[in-house]
């Protein structure tokens, strides 16, 4: 058998530039974190990191007695952390967070113990959801064990088969978080199998239309290159092979995937065969939603949420 | 920037499951191995390689002169080795190799220095071609350093955009490449972004067709599960936290995946984060063709071609 390394198993003081992420920022530690429907140990205790680490404020929002009961039961200190009682229901829990959301009561959302369907329901939902004119894509901050720079994945959790108009709003949302996450001038690199235009591979289409759209500020302030296959995309060495000749190719840090299928085999394969760990967060809503997985580590959720709050100065997604 | 590994820096003797491919087999010993336009250096090194290792019997189909000053600048001894003289024009090259290997003066086609697109447009020529009743598919077989069985992928090179019926041949060729690698019972995970069948996914419905073809015997001898997304695949930690019961889930040697693109992402990511190495055959033609690109290794190109010879028991591929 295989023996994929996971996060728990390489954690120790691994990933410097997640932790950096987790840095308090003055101006948003009075800010909001809702935590949505915190049912299960995982989001309790990332509740309890980020009031100690001074993050922000979190707000567990969801069915009060199975909470405290859980906290007893783990050890787990609650008695600062204010809880938003709902019914014992993850819809009900994830429409109220919503509400609280467009009351301006909470700054960012955290999904706890419920399906990441159930909350995307919620936030989509065309009257009481928090949708914008902006469109809503996920974006997530990778760090590879040895990298010097956090390398950015988009769609890899919400849009399944992009079309060209989505593609645009997600590089627009993730050159959002690429400056959240301290990238300041994003190198976009439009993934496909191939380097090469080919009439048959929608991916390949759509890339040039982008990089075309970027050369005519259409899409504006972007370094765009596409389309691009992984391997000369980051490897300096595989672009000048293939004589791709821009300042995107070999060096990008954000990467554009053609679908979402792709995108999460990507980020799964960095998570268990390259050692990687993530931050990962949903923009474009009115406020930003951190859609974090069962499996992800303590460091990875904490991190979201930072990532999340960071892109609040950045987005207009008031809508 | 981020440091990939590449095969060439992690070479030395890292990986011995691809070695064990290249051991001779009798059987095999002189059957005739046509390397198509071997004007690069790399495939004139795989061709003095599989002479010396006793794969096959090396045969150099293209231009003479060119071929042989090659050899002499870069002090290679090609006096014992067949050149099959052609015009100096990939495709016209092509075109002949696909004669030889209709005549069976070939047994197993390699591509050398010239475009995948050229190799398999003679190989798919409705004409003049070697398309048999079978559908054409790429299979890699993958070594993930540390690992102790390889890991098939299938399609990363050749079907764009499969759908059912595609993807059914997909994997009955996928099998037959996991017996040639000594994978005996292969257990086949079809590959989405979820382990969930999604109503607007295609990719999850398709699995589930796939899932209940297997269960009906409409697709024979194969254990076989999906859709599942890649951690839940290979990984049975992840697999037991989703719930997820089968013989395949957690434990999949075989990744049938949704599209080209992300086949093709998930490969190169292997290569370059994960340190792995490859050996990747097409079959499904006359003869199965081996479709090395520009940046793999001498390793790679060899084992590729022992794989390749490994079917030739296996496919009833004379259509």
């Amino acid at each position: 058998m295989y023996a994929p390394t996971t996060t728990s198993e390489l954690r120790r003081d691994a990933y410097p530039l997640l932790q950096h992420l987790c840095a308090p920022v003055p101006m948003h530690a009075r800010r909001k974190v809702g935590i949505v429907y915190p049912t299960d140990l995982a989001s309790l205790q990332a509740a309890v990191a980020i009031a100690r680490a001074q993050l922000g404020v979190p707000v567990l929002i969801g069915p009060r007695e199975p909470i405290e009961a859980l906290a007893r039961t783990s050890s787990l200190e609650l008695a600062a952390i204010e809880i938003e009682d709902t019914a014992d229901d993850p819809r009900i829990a994830a429409t109220h967070a919503c509400t609280l959301a467009k009351e301006k009561r909470v700054d960012i959302l955290m999904k706890g113990g419920l399906h990441t369907d159930e909350l995307m329901h919620a936030v989509l939902e065309r009257d009481g959801g928090l949708r914008t004119r902006q469109r809503v894509s996920h974006t997530f901050a990778i760090e590879l064990p040895g990298s010097d720079a956090l390398l950015l994945l988009s769609d890899c959790a919400v849009n399944i088969q992009p079309d060209l108009a989505t593609k645009r709003s997600i590089i627009e949302n993730a050159m959002t978080v690429a400056r959240a996450a301290g990238v300041a001038e994003p190198r976009i690199g439009i993934l496909s199998a191939t380097e090469s235009v080919l009439p048959g591979m929608q991916s390949t289409l759509d890339a040039a239309a982008l990089r075309t759209m970027a050369a005519r500020g259409q899409i504006r302030g972007a370094r765009l290159d596409g389309p691009l296959a992984l391997d000369n995309a980051v490897s300096p060495r595989s672009a000048q092979a293939k004589k791709i000749i821009s300042d995107v190719a070999g060096h990008a840090d954000v990467l554009i995937m053609p679908n979402l299928e792709a995108g999460n085999i990507l980020y799964k394969s960095l998570i268990y065969f390259g050692g990687a760990d993530c931050a990962g967060i949903v923009i474009g809503a009115r406020v930003p939603v951190a859609l974090t997985s069962r499996a992800e580590s303590l460091l990875s959720r904490v991190a979201s949420v930072a990532l999340g709050l960071r892109t609040l100065g950045i987005t207009a997604s008031d809508g």
